[in-house]
């Protein structure tokens, strides 16, 4: 810690996962100090009052294996160090009365501040994002361009949402998880850097995977089928059985689109409209 | 621990969270030893590889107080404790080949037979969900249906899936997080829960918060601010400083229409429909 702020106690300070990820403070003197991350690393820094939940489920299986080994790297900024008063306050009662709580600007400029230190000031290849239910909803197209940036910063809000004017100040992206409400962004935030890590080269293992499964090509994925090949009298589908590499192609392709059309007419439009198909096409599946 | 099954190491058994909550094991017997959970709780019972990685985030803040006040319970299951022979296997290749593992169907099908236990069959009172790219998208209309409901078991994924032949059995409903890829199911359990929990009755301190927030009216939430009035030149709108309380309602009505149309036209035409509304008119805002 080369700052000279009063040293935040242990719960309070920044924290960093991963085995070349930066220290304590996101300051550039530090970021010179401390062992360089490995080169093109990608990295994310999470504003929240609540630093312990991270990494969280980010640091088991294969994110957690990226993150101890410097494929990326995440820190977290515990926004109580920027509350204002003996008792840190980050939030005040909203102007013009109603429920809840809002974050104050001032508080969450000073944290962003900071977040900032070192990061691409490039917003195409370091996004700034509050995680709010009131954004553009997070895709899978989203998570592509993020993972192709540098780094993202994420703040997560709590109570009733975060003071206009900072938003605004910042120029920050609101991303949403979906059309729900949660409480807080903490586990938005862990979802999309999920999302968008598993996409960072030589994070998969197998990086086929990537490219077969949901979405990449607008469909959802057809079902799957492991042994044994009877179970409790339930029988793999013959034809995947028959080790015919084109036969099987071919239906699971149809399975596929029956599965779209069933489920999602929105993507099966959006597929049919981008491979010059008819949605109201019957074919033989 | 009453049943007379091997015992689990720590790290592989069943956790319960929150003081109420039933112990680690999930068998009827158990639950009559134990204490009651409180009348009318909710509980939560996820079948995960990574069982360490619960309660995460729901530990915290709100729902976390509520996890200790015995007003709902989580429960895990670490599905390695299903697995076969000594590496306690639970996947398998592909049949017909491909990228990736899938879940077995008998050892996924062993761990919802015990998390069935005690739970209420009826599936509109308790949903057996499997967290999927391919399922129908989750909304706050969902997490509203399951707050009203007893409890939940949901099957967290890795790898490229489960085998469809349980999915089949158990009549289980698939429910995506939103039109993305995670490594896994345990952070889409936790979104899911924690929406849902956050609307169960004296989670929420405040609960006019649940009423007035996003969604709830079919419209984005208007924006925020709170003190200091004047931030480096910034003001917050005169009107929510003037006390009338009629016109700062209508003025954030009008921002939250304006803010609806403008980043959420599907959800800006599902409004008008429901209130008559004509999505093409311009009013003063």
């Amino acid at each position: 810690m080369t700052s000279d702020a009063p040293r935040p106690s242990r719960a309070t300070a920044a924290r960093s996962h991963g085995r070349l990820s930066i220290g304590s403070s996101l300051r550039p003197r530090s970021l010179m100090d401390e062992p360089p991350l490995q080169k093109g690393a990608w990295q994310a820094r999470i504003i929240t009052l609540f630093p312990d939940a991270f990494p969280g489920v980010l640091g088991e299986s294969l994110t957690g294996k990226a993150l101890q080994d410097g494929l990326w790297a995440l820190n977290t900024l515990d926004l109580r160090r920027f509350g204002e008063g003996r008792h840190r306050n980050v939030d005040d009662t909203p102007t013009g009365g109603g429920a809840g709580m809002v974050l104050r600007a001032d508080v969450v400029d000073a944290a962003l501040q900071e977040a900032a230190q070192g990061a691409v000031p490039d917003r195409s290849r370091w996004p700034v994002v509050y995680l709010s239910p009131r954004g553009r909803r997070f895709d899978q197209a989203t998570a592509r361009r993020w993972a192709q940036g540098d780094g993202i910063t994420m703040l997560c809000g709590r109570f009733e949402g975060v003071d206009q004017r900072v938003i605004d100040k910042h120029d920050i992206e609101e991303v949403s998880l979906g059309d729900f409400v949660l409480t807080g962004g903490e586990i938005a935030a862990q979802a999309l850097i999920d999302a968008t890590v598993r996409l960072i080269p030589r994070v998969l293992g197998n990086h086929e995977s990537v490219i077969e499964e949901s979405f990449s090509d607008g469909l959802l994925e057809h079902p799957q089928y492991t042994r044994p090949t009877d179970w409790q009298g339930r029988l793999v589908p013959e034809v995947l059985l028959s080790g015919h590499h084109a036969k099987i192609e071919s239906w699971r392709k149809a399975q596929a689109e029956r599965l779209t059309k069933e489920r999602r007419p929105d993507l099966w439009r959006a597929f049919c409209a981008t491979h010059g198909r008819d949605p109201e096409e019957d074919r033989e599946l």
